[in-house]
């Protein structure tokens, strides 16, 4: 795979913005790249947002006041990103 | 949003895999940190997977022979990785 470096430390980056303590958790990125099609951010992105998030609800036992969404748009890339702290019994 | 630079860098390291041509692309990055919780990958990494390839189907015409699948461990990170390579008409 490459450039993992980079990947691990954009992850860990975001720990500066929780508590210190050490807590379990789940990102998950997606991120669309339009190549040479126009800027347009895809319509659908809030709608698949919110099934890949009961999707995961049904492994994960989440607090839906513990994720944090972003989406933003970088360049050719849109960026949608869940931030999900998990609690201390996180297996169904 | 923090370190959004990584980020990029490693999104864009991954096209040197793919062929120069510019393609759309769909990156899905479910990084799981298990902090201070011991090292066993998570049993549910799999079928979740197959389960968020599904959701995105419903949205996005997928060529199954167009992904690609990688689930690495990183220190306190599994990392679980779909680069899909989209194809010309995407929209359903």
């Amino acid at each position: 795979m490459a450039m993992i470096p980079d990947l691990l430390k954009y992850l860990r980056g975001n720990d500066k913005n929780t508590a210190s303590v050490a807590k379990e958790r789940l990102q998950l990125i997606l991120a669309h790249e339009r190549a040479g099609r126009g800027a347009s951010t895809p319509d659908f992105m809030p709608a698949l947002q919110e099934e890949l998030l009961v999707v995961i609800a049904k492994y994960i036992h989440i607090d839906r006041e513990q994720i944090k969404v972003q989406l933003e748009k970088h360049g050719e890339y849109d960026v949608l990103e869940l931030n999900i702290t998990l609690p201390d019994g996180i297996r169904k």
